[in-house]
């Protein structure tokens, strides 16, 4: 759906290819003899929150990080088989060899791999590729959005190893959970609570309170890039469109391009936020649930980093993960005025 | 409150001593030239969770690891003043100099040294020092609940740099927090549904279940330590008295003795978990609300570890900072079983 080409795997997982410029044909044969490919783990309810805790404990053997020789997302070359059968590729995206999600849990994981050069990362990448990789994203969303029981569509990147990356080479992934999660579930009940009151969508009216504050870090004629008033992170940053927007695929083109460019901008001013070393990250692509969207219907992204200064972490110790209870070290008008700083610091 | 002896520190922060044996005095003057200790931040209500995040931006300065010469846990010595201006002290509690929590915010953030050896670790202590240091947790959790506006008085340990511990000597924290934290709210709803459904305190019917089932760690007469069913983390356990027990004050002397005993016996397990050092855990004491307690009265202990392998980690990444949406890679029960084994690996 929407994709330029695709396969099958070794083990019959699906993959996809989106190019940068139309007309080519991706992908060789896999020619690895991989197991059955048979997703297994189970969903279990924590009685205490409430919350659905997935249990997946056939990932324990997952490829961890390597070095270059043997990366699964490099391309496949003769003698050296990887997880992408296609000499050179723009994105691929193909569905994860150890999830988290699928099988008996329902939902799926996939990997989209952002370049097939190893040593990139997404600030370095030129814009027709940014656009490559909206497409990709909205694509995918679309098609998952449509698999049965699918609540929530959520694209993300964890960038660098303190993150928990278990691979250098440019990629992200998506997860298409079959329940909708505590964070969104969360924002729902704001979202539902919001609109009773004021009858107007939650995100438009942050988005306009925010517009126009301090906080701004960046921004382009149709979405604003800022550090929330409540940053749970010592770095933190969404971005949202300023009106109703529930997902990628609702984007016209333009505007997808629009937003995918200063999403990298707000990368890059996070890689270049602190001297040794790019700053690792996670962004959050928090789309509009599957259904609700009568009371949910705004996207957002969120940009966030665990490092607090050059050679200093935030760790969420047992006040957040034990209480759920964030405390943030930075104020959030300071983060703010660092990342619109930050801009043009790095070489690119 | 319940301390055996009690005093200043020199910006005036208050310090209390709990003795092994009693009949000691303990407590120097504190010699040092502090700046007036002035609790800054504020507290910032996120408008898409409706969850609230404490703003300590102070913070960023505090005392990180420090080796043995200047730990400022140690006793204070001539010429070498620390936290603890006594020249020995068995169990020692005073405000933190650079709280998340007081002043603006409300609430109060507390240090727990719970021994003057630089280099213990709790699974080392004797009972006679767990007694001392459950009394002393009863009566500090006795004195911050009658603080105005305290809603929750969470006490922990975060035990290990890789936990975000800053200081390697023996310690825990109190948390008195001005606010019911998420994980406290979203319990107490549970608590609630439960009693209107079943007319039974949720915690009991949990308790009950898991002592008699499989995932069982260890148990005295009147307590039970057991990996939940649906884990969040990969290796992580619950310590539950099988009655309705709201918090440590509520304890008869006898029974928190042996609630402490078993809990010593929990970290020794997690300590013995992995070859190559100590396993870092965190551990919550999840007392009830302040208030609320027609509804939630029923203490439990959570002790986890982002360990999930000698060699691997669980980070919370995208999906669980993201979505708050937990991915166990280890089966609960195969934990469970782990637990049980470890103890005697370790030499004590």
């Amino acid at each position: 759906m929407g994709h330029d080409s695709a396969g099958l795997l070794a083990d019959e997982r699906e993959i996809a290819y989106w190019d940068d410029v139309p007309g080519r044909t991706r992908g060789g044969r896999d020619v690895r003899k991989l197991p059955k490919f048979a997703p297994g783990g189970e969903t279990r309810r924590d009685p205490l929150t409430g919350q659905v805790v997935v249990i997946a404990a056939g990932r324990q053997r997952r490829t961890l990080s390597s070095a270059g020789g043997d990366c699964p997302l490099c391309p496949s070359r003769p003698g050296a088989p990887s997880e992408v059968p296609a000499a050179e590729y723009d994105v691929a995206v193909f569905e994860n060899r150890f999830p988290a999600l699928g099988g008996p849990v329902g939902g799926r994981c996939e990997m989209v791999v952002f370049s097939s050069e190893h040593d990139r990362s997404v600030p370095e990448l030129p814009d027709v590729r940014m656009e490559t990789i909206g497409r990709a994203w909205a694509d995918r969303t679309a098609a998952l959005s449509g698999l049965p029981g699918v609540e929530q569509v959520f694209v993300f990147e964890n960038r660098g190893e303190r993150v928990g990356a278990t691979l250098v080479h440019p990629h992200g992934q998506i997860y298409a959970y079959p329940y909708l999660p505590p964070v969104q579930t969360a924002v729902l009940a704001s979202a539902r609570a919001h609109l009773e009151r004021h009858g107007e969508c939650l995100l438009c009216s942050v988005t306009a309170v925010e517009a126009a504050g301090p906080r701004v870090v960046a921004s382009s004629g149709n979405f604003v890039a800022y550090v929330p008033e409540a940053a749970r992170w010592p770095f933190e940053v969404h971005i949202a469109p300023l009106s109703c927007v529930p997902d990628l695929p609702s984007l016209p083109d333009e505007e997808r391009r629009e937003l995918m460019l200063l999403y990298r901008d707000v990368l890059a001013r996070f890689e270049a936020l602190f001297p040794g070393g790019p700053t690792p990250y996670m962004a959050c692509w928090h789309q509009a649930p599957v259904r609700h969207r009568d009371v949910l219907n705004h996207l957002y992204v969120q940009v966030f980093t665990t490092r607090r200064a050059a050679d200093k972490w935030k760790y969420p110790a047992s006040s957040e993960s034990g209480a759920g209870a964030f405390l943030n070290d930075v104020l959030p008008e300071h983060a703010a005025a660092r990342l619109r700083e930050a801009y043009g610091k790095r070489e690119r």
